[in-house]
Protein backbone atom coordinates (compact mmCIF):
# COMPACT_ATOMS: atom_id res chain seq x y z
CA UNK A 1 0.00 0.00 0.00
CA UNK A 2 1.35 3.43 -0.77
CA UNK A 3 1.38 5.54 2.57
CA UNK A 4 2.74 8.55 0.90
CA UNK A 5 -1.02 9.30 -0.83
CA UNK A 6 -2.84 7.56 1.64
CA UNK A 7 -1.62 9.71 4.66
CA UNK A 8 -0.58 12.84 3.15
CA UNK A 9 -2.24 15.96 4.35
CA UNK A 10 -4.36 17.39 1.86
CA UNK A 11 -3.68 21.47 1.76
CA UNK A 12 -7.16 21.74 0.43
CA UNK A 13 -9.12 19.69 2.25
CA UNK A 14 -10.03 20.45 6.01
CA UNK A 15 -8.08 18.37 8.14
CA UNK A 16 -10.50 16.18 11.51
CA UNK A 17 -8.11 13.72 13.17
CA UNK A 18 -11.00 12.35 14.58
CA UNK A 19 -12.12 10.87 10.97
CA UNK A 20 -8.16 9.09 10.66
CA UNK A 21 -8.06 6.20 13.07
CA UNK A 22 -4.65 5.70 15.30
CA UNK A 23 -5.72 1.74 15.46
CA UNK A 24 -5.17 2.30 11.28
CA UNK A 25 -2.51 -0.99 10.77
CA UNK A 26 -3.35 -0.62 6.80
CA UNK A 27 -3.95 -4.25 4.93
CA UNK A 28 -0.75 -5.45 6.69
CA UNK A 29 0.46 -7.97 9.85
CA UNK A 30 2.64 -7.29 12.03
CA UNK A 31 4.79 -10.36 10.86
CA UNK A 32 4.56 -8.91 7.17
CA UNK A 33 4.80 -5.31 9.02
CA UNK A 34 8.37 -6.15 10.36
CA UNK A 35 9.52 -7.71 6.98
CA UNK A 36 9.09 -4.87 4.45
CA UNK A 37 9.95 -2.78 7.36
CA UNK A 38 13.41 -3.89 7.46
CA UNK A 39 13.65 -3.74 3.61
CA UNK A 40 12.88 0.04 3.95
CA UNK A 41 15.41 0.25 6.61
CA UNK A 42 17.90 -1.45 4.35
CA UNK A 43 16.84 1.20 1.25
CA UNK A 44 17.58 3.89 3.43
CA UNK A 45 20.76 2.80 4.56
CA UNK A 46 21.86 2.40 0.98
CA UNK A 47 19.91 5.73 -0.01
CA UNK A 48 21.52 7.96 2.73
CA UNK A 49 25.19 6.81 1.41
CA UNK A 50 24.13 7.88 -1.81
CA UNK A 51 22.12 11.01 -0.49
CA UNK A 52 25.87 12.16 1.38
CA UNK A 53 27.79 10.49 -1.64
CA UNK A 54 26.19 12.84 -4.30
CA UNK A 55 26.47 15.83 -1.82
CA UNK A 56 24.01 18.19 -3.91
CA UNK A 57 21.19 17.85 -1.53
CA UNK A 58 19.46 16.84 1.89
CA UNK A 59 17.05 15.60 3.93
CA UNK A 60 15.11 17.03 6.54
CA UNK A 61 12.22 14.59 8.92
CA UNK A 62 9.66 16.85 11.29
CA UNK A 63 8.28 14.92 13.86
CA UNK A 64 5.57 16.09 15.95
CA UNK A 65 3.53 14.84 17.91
CA UNK A 66 1.28 14.58 21.51
CA UNK A 67 3.43 13.26 24.37
CA UNK A 68 3.67 9.51 24.47
CA UNK A 69 3.16 9.06 20.93
CA UNK A 70 6.09 7.83 20.27
CA UNK A 71 8.84 10.10 19.07
CA UNK A 72 11.68 9.13 20.57
CA UNK A 73 10.79 5.28 19.38
CA UNK A 74 10.61 6.61 15.42
CA UNK A 75 14.68 7.85 16.34
CA UNK A 76 15.46 4.40 17.99
CA UNK A 77 14.01 2.31 15.51
CA UNK A 78 14.02 4.33 12.02
CA UNK A 79 16.94 6.30 12.26
CA UNK A 80 19.41 3.50 14.17
CA UNK A 81 19.15 2.34 10.48
CA UNK A 82 21.19 5.18 9.15
CA UNK A 83 25.07 5.87 9.21
CA UNK A 84 25.79 7.99 12.13
CA UNK A 85 28.03 10.11 10.29
CA UNK A 86 25.97 12.20 8.12
CA UNK A 87 22.48 11.90 10.27
CA UNK A 88 22.11 14.56 13.26
CA UNK A 89 19.31 14.63 15.35
CA UNK A 90 18.00 18.09 16.82
CA UNK A 91 15.74 18.59 19.46
CA UNK A 92 13.33 21.37 20.64
CA UNK A 93 12.81 22.13 24.21
CA UNK A 94 12.11 25.79 25.55
CA UNK A 95 13.64 28.05 24.08
CA UNK A 96 16.95 29.54 25.96
CA UNK A 97 16.76 33.03 26.59
CA UNK A 98 19.29 32.89 23.32
CA UNK A 99 16.46 31.68 21.40
CA UNK A 100 14.13 34.05 22.83
CA UNK A 101 15.91 36.89 21.66
CA UNK A 102 15.36 35.81 18.13
CA UNK A 103 12.70 35.65 15.59
CA UNK A 104 10.90 32.02 16.30
CA UNK A 105 12.80 30.83 12.94
CA UNK A 106 16.18 31.56 13.84
CA UNK A 107 17.04 28.44 16.13
CA UNK A 108 15.53 25.87 13.72
CA UNK A 109 17.47 27.47 10.55
CA UNK A 110 20.36 27.25 12.60
CA UNK A 111 20.02 23.57 13.02
CA UNK A 112 18.81 22.19 9.36
CA UNK A 113 20.78 20.51 7.29
CA UNK A 114 24.14 20.48 5.48
CA UNK A 115 24.42 18.99 1.48
CA UNK A 116 24.44 15.17 2.06
CA UNK A 117 22.80 15.56 5.19
CA UNK A 118 19.95 13.91 7.39
CA UNK A 119 18.44 15.89 9.94
CA UNK A 120 15.75 15.07 12.66
CA UNK A 121 13.84 17.36 14.03
CA UNK A 122 12.43 16.28 17.45
CA UNK A 123 9.78 18.70 17.90
CA UNK A 124 10.62 21.95 15.76
CA UNK A 125 9.51 25.37 14.59
CA UNK A 126 5.92 23.86 14.53
CA UNK A 127 6.03 24.28 18.54
CA UNK A 128 5.35 28.50 17.76
CA UNK A 129 1.96 27.45 16.62
CA UNK A 130 1.44 24.76 18.79
CA UNK A 131 2.43 24.68 22.47
CA UNK A 132 2.06 28.92 22.06
CA UNK A 133 -0.90 29.00 20.61
CA UNK A 134 -2.32 26.34 23.42
CA UNK A 135 -0.56 28.19 25.86
CA UNK A 136 -1.37 32.35 24.66
CA UNK A 137 1.99 32.83 24.83
CA UNK A 138 2.26 35.28 22.15
CA UNK A 139 -1.15 36.79 20.87
CA UNK A 140 -3.29 35.44 18.03
CA UNK A 141 -2.67 37.64 15.34
CA UNK A 142 1.32 36.77 16.03
CA UNK A 143 0.90 33.27 15.73
CA UNK A 144 -1.82 33.03 12.84
CA UNK A 145 0.93 34.71 10.81
CA UNK A 146 3.46 32.46 11.34
CA UNK A 147 1.95 29.49 8.97
CA UNK A 148 3.01 31.77 6.26
CA UNK A 149 6.28 32.55 7.27
CA UNK A 150 6.98 29.08 7.84
CA UNK A 151 6.01 28.22 4.66
CA UNK A 152 8.39 30.95 3.23
CA UNK A 153 10.97 29.18 5.08
CA UNK A 154 10.74 25.97 4.20
CA UNK A 155 10.45 27.04 0.19
CA UNK A 156 13.78 28.67 1.29
CA UNK A 157 15.24 25.13 2.77
CA UNK A 158 13.88 23.18 -0.36
CA UNK A 159 14.85 25.38 -3.17
CA UNK A 160 18.50 24.67 -1.89
CA UNK A 161 17.87 21.36 -2.30
CA UNK A 162 16.37 20.15 1.46
CA UNK A 163 13.74 17.53 0.99
CA UNK A 164 11.10 17.83 4.04
CA UNK A 165 8.93 15.11 5.18
CA UNK A 166 7.50 16.12 8.25
CA UNK A 167 5.09 13.47 10.23
CA UNK A 168 2.13 13.48 12.75
CA UNK A 169 2.18 10.85 15.19
CA UNK A 170 -1.45 10.06 15.46
CA UNK A 171 -2.54 8.57 18.92
CA UNK A 172 -5.65 8.19 20.64
CA UNK A 173 -6.04 9.96 23.98
CA UNK A 174 -6.67 5.80 25.88
CA UNK A 175 -3.79 5.16 24.03
CA UNK A 176 -1.61 7.62 25.70
CA UNK A 177 -3.13 6.75 29.16
CA UNK A 178 -2.32 3.85 28.77
CA UNK A 179 1.69 4.47 27.61
CA UNK A 180 1.53 6.84 30.89
CA UNK A 181 0.29 3.87 32.89
CA UNK A 182 3.65 1.74 31.63
CA UNK A 183 5.84 4.66 32.47
CA UNK A 184 4.27 4.92 36.21
CA UNK A 185 4.85 0.90 36.76
CA UNK A 186 8.43 0.80 35.54
CA UNK A 187 10.60 2.33 37.83
CA UNK A 188 13.47 3.10 35.44
CA UNK A 189 11.33 5.54 33.59
CA UNK A 190 10.07 7.01 36.69
CA UNK A 191 12.84 9.92 36.51
CA UNK A 192 11.52 10.98 32.66
CA UNK A 193 8.31 11.94 34.79
CA UNK A 194 7.24 15.20 34.98
CA UNK A 195 3.94 17.44 36.64
CA UNK A 196 3.63 18.90 33.17
CA UNK A 197 3.24 15.13 30.87
CA UNK A 198 -0.43 14.77 33.19
CA UNK A 199 -1.65 18.11 33.22
CA UNK A 200 -1.01 18.87 29.36
CA UNK A 201 -3.68 16.26 28.98
CA UNK A 202 -6.50 18.22 29.80
CA UNK A 203 -5.00 20.81 26.59
CA UNK A 204 -6.16 17.99 24.66
CA UNK A 205 -8.46 18.97 22.17
CA UNK A 206 -6.99 22.55 21.88
CA UNK A 207 -3.69 20.89 20.56
CA UNK A 208 -5.75 19.02 18.05
CA UNK A 209 -7.64 22.19 17.03
CA UNK A 210 -4.01 23.74 16.56
CA UNK A 211 -2.57 20.62 15.03
CA UNK A 212 -5.19 20.42 12.32
CA UNK A 213 -5.05 24.15 11.45
CA UNK A 214 -1.43 24.13 11.39
CA UNK A 215 -1.01 20.71 9.07
CA UNK A 216 -3.41 22.21 6.59
CA UNK A 217 -1.58 25.18 6.23
CA UNK A 218 1.89 24.53 5.65
CA UNK A 219 1.34 20.92 3.56
CA UNK A 220 3.09 21.95 0.67
CA UNK A 221 4.27 20.19 -2.35
CA UNK A 222 7.62 20.50 -1.17
CA UNK A 223 7.27 20.20 2.96
CA UNK A 224 4.20 17.94 3.04
CA UNK A 225 2.82 16.59 6.41
CA UNK A 226 1.67 12.81 6.80
CA UNK A 227 -0.50 11.87 9.45
CA UNK A 228 0.43 8.11 10.70
CA UNK A 229 -1.42 6.41 12.56
CA UNK A 230 0.60 5.55 15.98
CA UNK A 231 -1.10 3.14 18.28
CA UNK A 232 0.57 0.73 16.91
CA UNK A 233 4.27 1.08 16.81
CA UNK A 234 5.01 -1.67 14.46
CA UNK A 235 3.10 -0.18 11.94
CA UNK A 236 4.04 3.83 12.70
CA UNK A 237 7.92 2.16 11.74
CA UNK A 238 6.56 0.93 8.62
CA UNK A 239 4.35 3.72 7.54
CA UNK A 240 7.62 6.17 8.42
CA UNK A 241 10.09 3.71 7.03
CA UNK A 242 8.29 3.50 3.86
CA UNK A 243 7.87 7.29 3.31
CA UNK A 244 11.14 8.40 4.10
CA UNK A 245 12.99 5.36 1.66
CA UNK A 246 10.57 6.06 -1.34
CA UNK A 247 11.30 9.73 -0.63
CA UNK A 248 14.87 9.14 -1.06
CA UNK A 249 14.55 6.66 -3.72
CA UNK A 250 12.95 9.42 -6.20
CA UNK A 251 15.24 12.13 -5.28
CA UNK A 252 17.77 11.07 -8.07
CA UNK A 253 20.47 10.52 -5.79
CA UNK A 254 23.91 9.52 -7.69
CA UNK A 255 27.56 8.77 -6.88
CA UNK A 256 29.47 12.06 -8.22
CA UNK A 257 31.86 11.99 -11.22
CA UNK A 258 35.22 10.11 -10.28
CA UNK A 259 37.67 13.49 -9.84
CA UNK A 260 40.89 11.64 -10.60
CA UNK A 261 42.13 9.85 -13.41
CA UNK A 262 41.94 5.92 -12.21
CA UNK A 263 44.89 4.34 -14.75
CA UNK A 264 47.48 7.02 -13.33
CA UNK A 265 46.60 6.08 -9.69
CA UNK A 266 46.49 2.29 -10.58
CA UNK A 267 49.97 3.07 -12.36
CA UNK A 268 50.80 4.96 -8.82
CA UNK A 269 49.37 1.67 -6.92
CA UNK A 270 51.62 -0.65 -9.21
CA UNK A 271 54.55 1.52 -8.13
CA UNK A 272 53.85 1.40 -4.68
CA UNK A 273 53.24 -2.68 -4.51
CA UNK A 274 56.30 -3.14 -6.36
CA UNK A 275 58.74 -0.84 -4.10
CA UNK A 276 57.24 -2.81 -0.77
CA UNK A 277 58.20 -6.09 -2.51
CA UNK A 278 61.42 -5.25 -3.64
CA UNK A 279 61.58 -3.85 0.35
CA UNK A 280 60.37 -7.30 1.33
CA UNK A 281 63.19 -9.32 -0.58
CA UNK A 282 66.09 -6.52 0.49
CA UNK B 1 41.27 -10.85 27.03
CA UNK B 2 41.59 -6.45 28.90
CA UNK B 3 41.99 -4.79 26.22
CA UNK B 4 41.87 -1.38 27.76
CA UNK B 5 45.63 -2.54 29.49
CA UNK B 6 46.95 -4.27 26.63
CA UNK B 7 46.72 -1.19 24.21
CA UNK B 8 46.76 1.84 26.65
CA UNK B 9 49.44 3.94 25.24
CA UNK B 10 52.00 4.69 28.49
CA UNK B 11 53.16 8.26 28.78
CA UNK B 12 56.27 7.18 30.42
CA UNK B 13 57.50 4.97 27.82
CA UNK B 14 59.10 5.36 24.60
CA UNK B 15 56.52 4.47 21.75
CA UNK B 16 57.33 2.53 19.12
CA UNK B 17 54.34 1.82 16.70
CA UNK B 18 56.59 -1.07 14.37
CA UNK B 19 56.55 -2.93 17.66
CA UNK B 20 52.96 -3.40 17.70
CA UNK B 21 51.69 -5.93 15.13
CA UNK B 22 48.61 -4.45 13.65
CA UNK B 23 47.99 -8.22 13.01
CA UNK B 24 47.09 -8.64 16.17
CA UNK B 25 43.88 -10.40 16.86
CA UNK B 26 44.73 -10.92 20.80
CA UNK B 27 43.71 -14.71 21.49
CA UNK B 28 40.68 -14.86 19.59
CA UNK B 29 39.20 -16.16 16.49
CA UNK B 30 36.83 -14.16 14.34
CA UNK B 31 33.59 -16.28 15.51
CA UNK B 32 34.22 -16.04 19.17
CA UNK B 33 34.59 -12.27 18.29
CA UNK B 34 31.52 -11.55 16.82
CA UNK B 35 29.74 -12.62 19.64
CA UNK B 36 31.69 -10.86 22.40
CA UNK B 37 31.38 -7.79 20.10
CA UNK B 38 27.44 -7.93 19.71
CA UNK B 39 27.56 -8.07 23.27
CA UNK B 40 29.85 -4.72 23.86
CA UNK B 41 27.93 -3.19 21.46
CA UNK B 42 24.55 -4.03 23.17
CA UNK B 43 26.15 -2.93 26.28
CA UNK B 44 27.22 0.19 24.78
CA UNK B 45 23.69 0.83 24.08
CA UNK B 46 21.97 0.10 27.29
CA UNK B 47 25.24 2.11 28.98
CA UNK B 48 24.32 5.10 26.52
CA UNK B 49 20.28 5.21 27.64
CA UNK B 50 21.90 5.58 30.94
CA UNK B 51 24.30 8.16 30.31
CA UNK B 52 21.57 10.75 28.56
CA UNK B 53 19.05 9.74 31.84
CA UNK B 54 21.66 10.64 34.10
CA UNK B 55 22.98 13.97 32.53
CA UNK B 56 25.96 14.41 34.76
CA UNK B 57 28.42 13.16 32.35
CA UNK B 58 29.61 12.82 28.67
CA UNK B 59 31.83 10.38 26.16
CA UNK B 60 34.23 11.73 23.63
CA UNK B 61 35.83 9.51 21.16
CA UNK B 62 38.59 10.68 19.34
CA UNK B 63 39.48 8.60 16.18
CA UNK B 64 42.72 9.11 14.37
CA UNK B 65 44.35 7.13 12.07
CA UNK B 66 46.23 7.18 8.44
CA UNK B 67 44.16 7.07 5.44
CA UNK B 68 41.81 3.46 5.10
CA UNK B 69 42.94 2.87 8.48
CA UNK B 70 38.94 2.42 9.11
CA UNK B 71 37.70 5.69 11.00
CA UNK B 72 34.19 5.21 9.14
CA UNK B 73 34.04 1.63 9.46
CA UNK B 74 34.54 1.82 13.83
CA UNK B 75 31.87 4.55 13.31
CA UNK B 76 29.18 2.72 10.95
CA UNK B 77 29.65 -0.51 13.16
CA UNK B 78 29.98 0.32 16.30
CA UNK B 79 28.67 3.51 17.06
CA UNK B 80 25.76 2.40 15.20
CA UNK B 81 24.59 0.36 18.08
CA UNK B 82 23.83 3.63 19.87
CA UNK B 83 20.44 6.11 19.92
CA UNK B 84 21.41 8.48 17.15
CA UNK B 85 19.23 10.63 19.76
CA UNK B 86 22.16 11.83 21.79
CA UNK B 87 24.79 10.36 19.97
CA UNK B 88 26.80 12.82 17.67
CA UNK B 89 29.14 12.67 14.75
CA UNK B 90 31.74 15.48 14.31
CA UNK B 91 34.54 15.02 11.08
CA UNK B 92 37.03 17.99 11.25
CA UNK B 93 38.76 19.04 7.74
CA UNK B 94 41.18 21.61 6.31
CA UNK B 95 39.98 24.60 8.46
CA UNK B 96 38.21 27.10 7.28
CA UNK B 97 38.86 30.39 6.91
CA UNK B 98 36.30 31.40 10.09
CA UNK B 99 38.28 28.20 12.44
CA UNK B 100 41.75 29.18 10.88
CA UNK B 101 41.20 32.41 12.06
CA UNK B 102 40.98 31.11 15.76
CA UNK B 103 43.29 29.32 18.20
CA UNK B 104 44.25 25.87 16.99
CA UNK B 105 41.45 24.19 19.98
CA UNK B 106 38.47 26.53 18.55
CA UNK B 107 37.32 24.21 16.32
CA UNK B 108 37.31 21.26 18.36
CA UNK B 109 35.91 22.90 22.06
CA UNK B 110 32.84 24.03 20.04
CA UNK B 111 31.55 20.45 19.29
CA UNK B 112 32.57 18.45 22.59
CA UNK B 113 29.74 17.20 24.23
CA UNK B 114 27.21 18.57 26.23
CA UNK B 115 26.43 16.19 29.71
CA UNK B 116 24.54 12.96 28.52
CA UNK B 117 25.64 13.08 24.73
CA UNK B 118 28.08 11.18 22.97
CA UNK B 119 30.32 12.81 20.49
CA UNK B 120 32.77 10.92 17.99
CA UNK B 121 35.67 12.96 16.56
CA UNK B 122 36.66 11.85 13.32
CA UNK B 123 39.67 13.28 12.90
CA UNK B 124 40.13 16.18 15.69
CA UNK B 125 42.63 18.89 16.99
CA UNK B 126 45.31 16.25 16.77
CA UNK B 127 45.64 16.99 13.32
CA UNK B 128 47.62 20.39 14.39
CA UNK B 129 50.55 18.49 15.78
CA UNK B 130 50.72 15.54 13.05
CA UNK B 131 49.19 16.78 9.09
CA UNK B 132 50.68 20.25 10.09
CA UNK B 133 53.60 18.67 11.27
CA UNK B 134 54.48 16.93 8.77
CA UNK B 135 53.90 19.28 6.01
CA UNK B 136 55.87 22.20 8.14
CA UNK B 137 51.85 23.97 7.80
CA UNK B 138 53.56 25.68 11.09
CA UNK B 139 56.86 26.26 12.60
CA UNK B 140 58.20 23.36 15.14
CA UNK B 141 58.31 25.65 17.49
CA UNK B 142 54.56 26.60 17.44
CA UNK B 143 53.10 22.46 17.40
CA UNK B 144 55.73 21.55 19.68
CA UNK B 145 54.51 23.84 22.45
CA UNK B 146 50.47 22.30 21.81
CA UNK B 147 50.46 18.59 23.36
CA UNK B 148 50.50 21.08 26.75
CA UNK B 149 47.68 22.83 25.76
CA UNK B 150 46.03 19.55 24.32
CA UNK B 151 45.94 18.20 27.83
CA UNK B 152 45.22 21.18 29.22
CA UNK B 153 42.11 21.01 27.44
CA UNK B 154 41.05 17.91 28.01
CA UNK B 155 41.38 18.37 31.41
CA UNK B 156 39.28 20.89 31.77
CA UNK B 157 36.62 18.93 29.59
CA UNK B 158 37.14 15.55 32.00
CA UNK B 159 36.68 17.69 35.33
CA UNK B 160 33.65 19.06 33.32
CA UNK B 161 32.89 15.24 33.50
CA UNK B 162 33.63 14.38 29.58
CA UNK B 163 34.95 11.11 29.41
CA UNK B 164 37.69 10.90 27.00
CA UNK B 165 38.64 7.62 24.70
CA UNK B 166 41.46 8.51 21.93
CA UNK B 167 41.75 5.49 19.32
CA UNK B 168 44.74 5.30 17.06
CA UNK B 169 43.53 2.59 14.15
CA UNK B 170 47.03 0.84 13.68
CA UNK B 171 47.65 -0.97 10.23
CA UNK B 172 50.39 -1.82 7.95
CA UNK B 173 51.58 0.28 5.15
CA UNK B 174 50.64 -3.49 3.07
CA UNK B 175 47.25 -3.76 4.46
CA UNK B 176 46.89 0.22 3.09
CA UNK B 177 47.81 -0.68 -0.03
CA UNK B 178 45.04 -3.64 -0.49
CA UNK B 179 42.52 -1.16 1.01
CA UNK B 180 43.33 1.21 -2.03
CA UNK B 181 43.28 -1.42 -4.35
CA UNK B 182 39.91 -2.69 -3.67
CA UNK B 183 38.66 1.15 -3.85
CA UNK B 184 40.30 1.53 -7.32
CA UNK B 185 38.99 -1.94 -8.58
CA UNK B 186 35.02 -1.03 -7.15
CA UNK B 187 33.59 1.93 -9.34
CA UNK B 188 31.37 2.67 -6.69
CA UNK B 189 33.84 4.28 -4.78
CA UNK B 190 35.95 6.11 -7.45
CA UNK B 191 34.28 9.22 -6.62
CA UNK B 192 36.14 9.05 -2.85
CA UNK B 193 39.30 8.67 -4.97
CA UNK B 194 42.04 11.56 -4.40
CA UNK B 195 45.59 12.17 -5.21
CA UNK B 196 46.04 12.86 -1.77
CA UNK B 197 44.99 9.03 -0.81
CA UNK B 198 48.15 8.32 -2.83
CA UNK B 199 50.63 10.78 -2.83
CA UNK B 200 50.55 11.43 1.43
CA UNK B 201 51.56 7.58 1.45
CA UNK B 202 54.84 8.46 0.88
CA UNK B 203 55.25 10.63 4.09
CA UNK B 204 54.09 7.51 6.09
CA UNK B 205 57.18 7.76 8.10
CA UNK B 206 56.69 10.96 8.94
CA UNK B 207 53.37 10.38 10.39
CA UNK B 208 54.57 7.40 12.25
CA UNK B 209 57.08 9.47 14.01
CA UNK B 210 54.44 12.57 14.67
CA UNK B 211 51.73 9.95 15.85
CA UNK B 212 54.74 8.48 18.03
CA UNK B 213 55.41 11.57 19.71
CA UNK B 214 51.81 12.93 20.09
CA UNK B 215 50.29 9.85 21.86
CA UNK B 216 52.69 9.48 24.04
CA UNK B 217 53.21 13.38 25.27
CA UNK B 218 49.03 12.97 25.48
CA UNK B 219 48.21 9.99 26.80
CA UNK B 220 46.85 11.25 30.16
CA UNK B 221 44.66 9.38 33.13
CA UNK B 222 42.00 11.34 32.24
CA UNK B 223 42.43 11.06 28.29
CA UNK B 224 44.22 7.99 27.68
CA UNK B 225 45.26 6.78 24.05
CA UNK B 226 44.69 3.49 22.49
CA UNK B 227 46.44 1.83 19.68
CA UNK B 228 44.09 -0.39 18.37
CA UNK B 229 45.90 -3.42 15.45
CA UNK B 230 43.50 -2.95 12.82
CA UNK B 231 44.43 -4.80 10.26
CA UNK B 232 41.39 -6.80 10.80
CA UNK B 233 38.13 -5.14 11.05
CA UNK B 234 36.32 -7.68 13.58
CA UNK B 235 39.51 -7.20 16.27
CA UNK B 236 39.53 -3.41 15.74
CA UNK B 237 35.58 -3.30 15.90
CA UNK B 238 35.94 -5.73 19.56
CA UNK B 239 39.04 -4.30 20.87
CA UNK B 240 37.34 -0.58 20.78
CA UNK B 241 33.26 -1.86 21.70
CA UNK B 242 35.17 -3.88 24.67
CA UNK B 243 36.96 -0.60 25.85
CA UNK B 244 34.40 1.99 25.31
CA UNK B 245 31.68 -0.35 27.04
CA UNK B 246 33.80 -1.05 30.34
CA UNK B 247 34.42 2.68 30.37
CA UNK B 248 30.89 3.41 30.66
CA UNK B 249 30.36 0.64 33.26
CA UNK B 250 32.54 2.74 35.21
CA UNK B 251 31.58 6.12 35.22
CA UNK B 252 28.93 5.62 38.01
CA UNK B 253 26.15 6.28 35.75
CA UNK B 254 22.70 6.07 37.52
CA UNK B 255 18.71 6.83 36.54
CA UNK B 256 18.23 10.18 38.44
CA UNK B 257 16.01 10.43 40.98
CA UNK B 258 11.95 10.68 40.62
CA UNK B 259 11.24 14.75 40.40
CA UNK B 260 7.48 14.46 40.88
CA UNK B 261 5.11 12.82 43.20
CA UNK B 262 4.45 8.99 41.66
CA UNK B 263 1.71 8.46 44.10
CA UNK B 264 -0.02 11.43 43.61
CA UNK B 265 0.25 11.39 39.53
CA UNK B 266 -1.17 7.74 39.81
CA UNK B 267 -4.21 9.45 41.54
CA UNK B 268 -4.32 11.35 38.69
CA UNK B 269 -3.74 8.75 36.24
CA UNK B 270 -6.89 6.91 37.89
CA UNK B 271 -9.05 9.83 37.87
CA UNK B 272 -8.56 10.23 34.02
CA UNK B 273 -9.16 6.74 32.87
CA UNK B 274 -12.11 6.79 34.98
CA UNK B 275 -12.89 9.84 33.11
CA UNK B 276 -12.06 8.21 29.92
CA UNK B 277 -14.41 5.21 30.93
CA UNK B 278 -17.30 7.86 31.97
CA UNK B 279 -17.15 9.38 28.34
CA UNK B 280 -17.64 5.63 26.84
CA UNK B 281 -20.31 5.26 29.12
CA UNK B 282 -22.62 7.96 28.21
Amino acid sequence: MDYRARFLVDPLKKLSLADIDPDDTGDIDKEKAAELTATYLQRMEEDQFLLYADGRQSLLVVLQALDAAGKDGVIRHVFSAMNPQGTRVHGFKQPTPLESAHDFLWRAHAHVPAAGEVVIFNRSHYEDVLVVRVHDLVPREVWSQRYEKINAFEHLLAENGTRILKFFLHISPEEQLERFKKRLDDPRRHWKISESDYSERKFWPQYIEAYEEALVKTSTLTAPWYVIPANHKWFRNLAISQIISETLDEMGLELPPTRVNIDEIKAHYHAAVKATENKKSD
